[in-house]
Formats: C-alpha cells, structure tokens, sequence
C-alpha cells in the first residue's frame, strides 16, 4: 500500500520527508518514541496541519490522541528516502563552495559520499588538495564507470553549468544538483536539483518585509 | 489592490518570484517583450498552471491568448521584492562556504551586498582574507550599527548557531538566513531561512529514483 501512495506524493511533502526524519531521529536519541502532531510541530516549527497532510499521504501512521509511534515512521521514512543504500557522488567545480561541501562531506548522513572530485584549473588537476585528488573533466566518464558513482553535484558557474551537464549526463548519471540557477537542459529520466542561494536571500527579504508590514 | 493580494500570497508562490524575475530580465534582454504562460513554463521549467495560478495572485497581469507583457510584469515583481533598496549583509562563519558567498557575494543582484564578515577563529580575526577584514563577533552589534546591516548570513556549524542567532537577534536583525539545518528559537518578528544541503542532496535522490520506478 506505501508504494501505491508514494507515487502521489506531493513534491512539496517529498521535501520535508528528510526534515521529518532528522528530528524523529533526534526524538529517538532523546528516548522519545511517541509524539503528537502539536508537538511535532513545535520541534520542527512546520505546521501540524501540515504535518498531519503529510503523514496521510504515507497510509496509516498514527492515531488521534495517540500520538505518533517514532521507531515506525524513522523505518518508514528512511525507507523511502532510501538512505540504506550509500550514494558515491561526484563534485564538479573545486572553488570554495566545492570545497565547503568536500570538506562537509554530507556528515550527517553516512551514506552520501562525495568520492571524487573536478576541476578544469590546470593548476589543480591531479593535485591533492584537502584529501582530494582533484580530476580533469576529460576523465569524468572513466572515473564514474570505476568508481560506481551515481549523483554528481556541480558548482561551476552558469556560463559553464549546461555544458558540464551534458558530461554528467553523457556519463549516465541521473541525479544532478546545481548551484548555477540557470536552468539546463537534461534529456527525460534525469533529474536536475536546483539551488540558487540569491533567491533564498531575496524570499528571505521579502518575507521579513511582508512581516512588518502586517506589525 | 495588489497590496491586499500580497498578503496573501502563498509562500511556494513567493518562492518562485525570484525565479520568474530571473527569466523575465533574460527576456528584456534579448528584446521578447510579451510571453505566453505555455512558453515561459518552457523556459523556466515551471508548469503553465502553476505559473497562471502564481501570477493570478498578483491581480491582472495577462490576457488569455494574448500573453503577458515582460517589462510590466518586472516592474510589479521588482516592486513586490524591493530589490530596488540595497541590503547589507552581515557574514558569520568565513570558511570555504562563508568564503564562496563572500566571493559570490550575490553578483546576479547589485542590491544585495555583504559587508562585513564575522568569524571566532583568532587566526582570522583583524586579518584581511579574500579582501574582507575579518571581525571578531563581540562586535557584531556596533558594526551592524554602524554599516547599516539588516540581514545575516550564519554558515556556522549547527552545535554554534543558536548562540550565533541569539547574537544577530540582540543586534536588532530579524533577516537571517542559515546553513545549519537545525531549527533556532527566535522571537516574533523574527525571519530564518534554512538552507539545508543535505536535504535538498536526499530529495533529489528521492526524486530520482522514483523516477526510475515508474519507466
């Protein structure tokens, strides 16, 4: 039956399903194994309404009054958000922001890994910098067959982003988030995962904006 | 009128503001002064519903058949996201990814600027690095007086940010945008945006690998 559902699933709820199991898991770590959606809601500052829209979407995981049982939804989500199984990624663009994300390495999910890294500076090519030895493009295709790589990440800026797009794709990869907001262009089956931090700024402005105003 | 409407305007449509914005300029740029919803979800990759839907909220923007006209439709949206203003940004937290904005420092929008950058390392801290002095953050509160600041950036790392946000917070600022995924209290009036690059990572490969279910 979860599988029938998750078909449906709204993006929007697909997007807080990671955020939802981060803090069952602190909840758990707390020895906190039943919770509310009021409660819920205060941890997680989403509101229950919401919380319980998209819990419903996901079959029958709770009972009013009852509360959520925590173990449960942790099994069920990290069963749909797959985090099981590890993700060997590939990072394109060694820059700062390249760097801040090797150097992150996704520590809080132990299964994403970024285990090779790009750059078309000549300077860095087959250097070790920070633990990475840093590749040349023109290796990409190799080094992914090699190293079962299956999500690539890049930061190039956007003049370059559609242009190493295609070389992710050309490689097999599906799975691609962008720091270039520029919208690329990805035959059907590839998903492309945008994050444009000017816009977050300019929400976040509006927003604070649209706050006062109702002061 | 669109002052009333504003108000109401849902939050994923606020989202996407910028992002029309965005291709809207491109638009002007290369002289298309008139648009079809059906084209422009081409473009930016938005469903044609959705962005009638969005721009329905903002009163009377298009005609059926007749399209939209861009230099208009730039106009209201400028004006709902008052990039017209300039805000200056306070940066805490000048690692490879405190550095990576510094550098960017938000160049697809003359109005918003980082000036200051904030960091606890005393290596740092007096130094000039990549062309910003580095302050220690017991000043915080008497550069935001003094340089105008009205929006911060924290790239801390989550065990800090509570304490950081409580900093920005006493400073007056009610702007913040955060790279620790972990929610902070924060008193009303008060705006947090989470950027959260793990999560974003998670529902890509979500996303991808539903995909793959259903071909």
């Amino acid at each position: 039956m979860l599988k029938e559902t998750k078909k449906h699933l709204p993006k929007a709820t697909a997007k807080r399903l990671p955020v939802y199991l981060r803090y069952l898991k602190m909840l758990q770590d707390s020895n906190v194994l039943r919770i509310k959606s009021k409660d819920f809601a205060q941890i997680t500052q989403i509101p229950s309404a919401t919380i319980r829209r998209d819990f419903s979407y996901l079959g029958e995981l709770g009972r009013s009054g009852y509360g959520y049982d925590v173990p449960y939804l942790i099994e069920v989500f990290s069963n749909l958000l797959d985090t099981e199984e590890e993700k060997r990624i590939a990072l394109i663009g060694f820059g700062n922001l390249g760097k801040a994300l090797a150097n992150n390495n996704f520590r809080r999910n132990a299964n994403l890994n970024i285990v090779s890294v790009f750059d078309n500076n000549p300077a860095m090519i087959n250097q070790e910098i920070d633990g990475f030895i840093v590749h040349d493009l023109a290796e990409f295709k190799q080094i992914v067959a090699n190293e079962g790589i299956s999500v690539a990440i890049s930061t190039v800026p956007s003049k370059y982003s559609q242009e190493v797009v295609d070389i992710i794709v050309e490689a097999g990869i599906t799975a691609i988030l962008s720091f270039a907001p520029d919208r690329v262009k990805v035959p059907k089956g590839v998903t492309v995962q945008y994050i444009d931090l000017t816009t977050e700024l300019q929400t976040l402005i509006y927003f604070d904006q649209e706050y006062k105003k109702v002061l």
